[in-house]
């Protein structure tokens, strides 16, 4: 098969040109004899593939100096729990807002940790909105807010920044980062899996504040600090160097596509089209999220007979548009449109889709 | 510039065959329209290629089925920290044995957490051997006793595997596991990074004795949990999944070659002519390890004249030998000769070595 058009939520799919080099730099970088994944991170050429990862980082999402940048391993996960060891004290109160299964998730690993409170959750409204900020039980002494930009299970993404006030924000953005603008300025910390918009998986960002970095924190093994890690410049221990390598290349991809004010552009493009695609479907097609703060980077749908959703995978697979099954915990179909997922692919979808509904409707 | 031989001690030089393959597939993994980096971890793709990576890695080390196998991000300093948090109750007594560099990692992650006790260390003798077992100070009541199977940096090696009583023998093998049969067995729990005999770097591999995960062990984050791991068959988030897959080549490479059995007569060999080259120089090389346990996979040397270090490290990259220059901590030069490293590499540099030494000696 050629290349197909990939919806997967992730690991998900990557631009050409950067699979097409590292391909081509795969027996051999640059001319040193080894590819660039045998080299020793602490050698001159990956030491300047990892600078220079994070100033297109910086440049591309606007990192103001004053904020540290971690190339982390152990994906998002880990860092949700690692953000209450170094910013917390033990039992201290972290409110929580849940949007979406990612959320849920956040929640649960800091438990064991501190004191974690629900200060909103859209789970009894299915996770179809975000709780109105009035509505937020947020307390004056917590460690951080925390929130889910973009849930990728569920499609819902805060559409502006909440104000909470003198406590960090902190915000899981794995799934959105790098697909419009930010002012990171407004938050404590963010942190993302690079594995949807940033390139490969196996490889995290975590942006922090500096002087959030000056808190005590809980008692913790060395691998677990950010402090140690940022003086060990993220090589605490070997770093997993392709991948932060392959994050270098969609870095550089993007910024020469335009950077996030072009991804921006394409982003609601592709996601307006999908969007009026399910809506002006007479109901064929379904996506139940508040229009307000539905997602442009996963949109879940569902037909309006179950029972054409095989017939619908297997079709589409068939026209070579691929992962486009639901996530187990909602069933139906999701379309995942990174930065990487190009106007055509969506185009190529929502033909498809009506197609598809012209066939079986 | 073809390829070198490439002596890093981690990430190293991989298999050609194995990197051709990853290049081939490098934009559709067998005609799937998408690399194997771009699929979801619970694709059948990649659920295929991570049951094979098991079953595979399991026929190649011989690790029975009462032990269960975990692939893991962070690198094998998280895995020090998350031994300490699975299998010890808060303060319990630890017993470490050190025996070089990692071996003092590993006895500081543990220490926020445990009792964490020197039962014998070689330090005062510069890491050049390994304390007698009879001087080894063991408590009966300690969670386990921790071992560093071949230390990477002072070229240190376990020949043989210790008698620790009842307490479980934990142990480092990032950087000998495969390189010859071991008895499984006899540990408790096995722990070792990809990045030198297993593959690439950005994964881990922990084997361990099952009925180890019913112990309490401390308050911990569900993403710290070996247990969740296990159920959640390593994908409790997403894996590393590329570097999984290239690790599966890797198994899949080392089977086809002969196993465990065939790698370690070429280790002998390698180890044995690299030694008796420096041995035999008449003190123009030297290496200062008691011979007894002298490691098969990293040989540091040193030249008799500083001075020459830096002639030795360009005129062998000119021999496209690379890669060669000591741990910081150490100085001199380093030979990394992992399962990867062919004879050939090792030929090659042992004659340069001897052609250095006539033109400089």
């Amino acid at each position: 098969m050629s290349r197909a058009f990939n919806f997967s939520a992730g690991p998900a799919t990557l631009p050409e040109p950067v699979l097409l080099q590292a391909q081509s730099e795969m027996l051999d970088w640059h001319g040193v004899g080894a590819s660039i994944v045998e080299l020793s991170h602490r050698g001159p050429e990956f030491m300047g593939i990892a600078a220079e990862a994070e100033a297109d980082l910086r440049r591309l999402v606007g990192i103001p100096d004053d904020y540290a940048v971690l190339f982390m391993q152990g994906g998002a996960t880990t860092q949700q729990a690692l953000i209450a060891l170094n910013f917390a004290n033990p039992r201290q109160v972290a409110d929580y807002v849940i949007s979406g299964h990612w959320g849920k998730t956040a929640i649960k690993q800091v438990k064991p940790y501190l004191d974690a409170r629900v200060a909103a959750t859209g789970e009894a409204g299915g996770f179809r909105g975000i709780p109105a900020r009035a509505s937020w039980q947020l307390s004056d002494d917590a460690a951080y807010v925390h929130v889910t930009a973009n849930e990728t299970i569920h499609g819902v993404e805060f559409r502006d920044v909440p104000d909470v006030g003198a406590v960090p924000l902190f915000a899981d953005f794995s799934s959105s980062i790098a697909s419009e603008p930010i002012d990171v300025s407004k938050y404590g910390l963010i942190y993302a899996g690079a594995q949807k918009n940033l390139g490969p998986v196996g490889i995290s960002v975590v942006i922090v504040r500096r002087d959030l970095l000056d808190r005590a924190g809980q008692p913790r093994a060395d691998i677990f600090d950010y402090r140690s890690h940022l003086k060990g410049e993220s090589m605490l221990n070997t770093p997993p160097t392709w991948n932060w390598y392959l994050a270098g290349l969609v870095f550089k991809w993007m910024l020469a596509e335009g950077g996030v004010q072009e991804f921006a552009v394409r982003n609601a493009r592709k996601s307006a089209l999908l969007y009026s695609t399910i809506d002006g479907s007479g109901g064929f097609y379904r996506n139940e999220v508040d229009p307000a703060v539905r997602s442009r980077m996963n949109v879940p749908f569902f037909l309006h007979d179950e029972a054409l959703d095989k017939p619908f995978l297997k079709e589409a697979a068939a026209a070579q548009l691929i992962s486009l099954k639901g996530h187990r915990a909602l069933g139906g179909m999701r379309a995942s449109i990174y930065n990487a997922m190009p106007v055509e692919g969506v185009q190529a979808l929502t033909a498809f889709m009506q197609d598809f509904q012209n066939r079986h409707g």
